[in-house]
């Protein structure tokens, strides 16, 4: 079975608050879980909300902002204390290795599990991350620092055998798994069964579009083209909007003008500025531009 | 008026649980703040706690395990944004500036104010700390790693003059000062009136010391002799005291045993070992060899 979903464990900016943590998510997608960004007690947070420690094995770091990476040493530490034996991904930029290496050198010596540090270039758009069921591809965004998106897709499984219609056709089973991945079935006396008579399409595939930090930038749109869920920073409401621009954040309805062009399924607004402690206004603003939007918030976990 | 107060941010130990942060103390001691160990979302647990980051100048840091001070970073950072101008100083053995200075020019080079790092040796007891009000001085502990506790020591306030006295004897206010330095006060046909008609004593002097983390040692016994509070590591009950031995910790019977032989007037357990959900049997070990003991508890404020 398909299984794609997205769980917030902080959502907050980079002055901490008494609602919201510093950013991390992380997806479980198909038995498997992959964190993007690890701000400052994402070790706790996953305590918090019961996410499987060693099912992680892959982070993506968008950028090397405080808020965004200082959860990953004491991550990397409790991985450790927890008996961790399989290797950690980072995914970063080529700046992080030179400044979390010697943490992990000083305070996490002799460690059973090697950390790798998987660099990509946040200015151009790139798979850095395949395997049987997911693909991920960067999305240059553009912050003050450098700084990329990622695209997480799921591939698509293949089709549902119909048990029924199986042994109806009296089928051998070494045929099928040439119909699962598409072939039609000729019985013995040459009578072609089509595949659609045979099986039920698989779950659609689903794309998952994570945007943040970035100023308002329609060159990450056909990135994200229709995505089933789009997570795009909303740092500031409309009327601080000056403020969005002159520390490359963006406002909510900026996040949902880019929803809207890029015709997503859904959007996610998060990454919020300190100073709102309320985050409605920010949806209603976001919703008179794209009706299909929702909060992110701590604790959230929402199927794609 | 004198005031000494323990405020608990954090008093588990490494492991992070759903009960406990890392180890983070804040004492609030005649209007300033000082800061004993930094562990992981001690800036979040202040925010919780409302703890004034403006007043905070001087941090403590007992050793270099993650959990006493993987908060730093984040704290520094936070003090930036919150437009900090005063210097901070982070009193701490000399391996942390290497470690930590190349992640403050990297994630917060642009600081308005300066963080000085103020080493100390923690194999001796010296003073590093001495104001108008406050000395502190080091413990040397015995851990797996060089490891200092430290002694909080209020200096006497003068003495209070009673006003009724002074009117009665029309003092004139040039003598107040000599009189509260404990001077007797001669009136102009020659007779004396003793210091202690006029003034009654200011409040003790209170000391505090910290002891976290360490194995049993009754070295510290003369360091820490008739402290108001000690504050000592209790991480294991009596049924782990082998582990408590192999990791360099006490148990709460240990930390009571301490307690007990240096006299001191109460005892806080705490660095409570993530395999325990209840500190009440820790606390009851404790009390059958020192009845004064309480437990440590996150946003408890313990006034000396």
């Amino acid at each position: 079975m398909s299984s794609f979903e997205v769980q917030i464990l902080g959502c907050g900016s980079a002055t901490p608050t008494l609602n919201h943590h510093p950013t991390s998510q992380v997806l479980h997608i198909r038995e498997k879980l992959f964190m993007v960004d690890c701000g400052e007690g994402t070790q706790l947070q996953m305590r918090k909300y019961k996410v499987n420690f060693s099912r992680l094995s892959h982070i993506f770091i968008s950028h090397l902002h405080g808020d965004h990476c200082f959860g990953l040493i004491g991550l990397i530490s409790t991985l450790d204390l927890l008996g961790r034996t399989g290797d950690v991904f980072i995914h970063a930029e080529p700046s992080l290795k030179p400044v979390l290496q010697p943490q992990i050198d000083f305070f996490a010596a002799h460690l059973d599990f090697r950390v790798h540090f998987e660099e990509f270039n946040p200015r151009e758009s790139a798979v850095i991350y395949d395997d049987r069921s997911l693909k991920v591809t960067t999305v240059p965004l553009v912050h003050r620092i450098p700084c990329a998106g990622f695209v997480f897709e799921e591939k698509q499984t293949p089709a549902h055998i119909i048990p029924e219609m199986v042994a109806f056709h009296q089928i051998p089973v070494k045929q099928i798994a040439a119909i699962k991945a598409g072939s039609d079935y000729v019985t013995p006396d040459g009578k072609i069964i089509p595949n659609s008579h045979l099986t039920r399409p698989s779950e659609p595939a689903k794309r998952y579009a994570y945007c943040s930090d970035t100023a308002y930038s329609e060159r990450i749109i056909p990135l994200i083209e229709g995505v089933d869920l789009l997570f795009h920073e909303s740092t500031f409401m409309e009327q601080d909007a000056l403020k969005a621009q002159k520390t490359f954040h963006s406002t909510a309805k900026q996040a949902a003008t880019i929803a809207l062009k890029a015709q997503v399924k859904e959007l996610m607004l998060g990454h919020y500025s300190a100073r709102y402690n309320h985050h409605e206004p920010l949806l209603s603003e976001a919703k008179e531009i794209f009706p299909n939007a929702l909060l992110a918030n701590e604790g959230v976990t929402k199927k794609l």
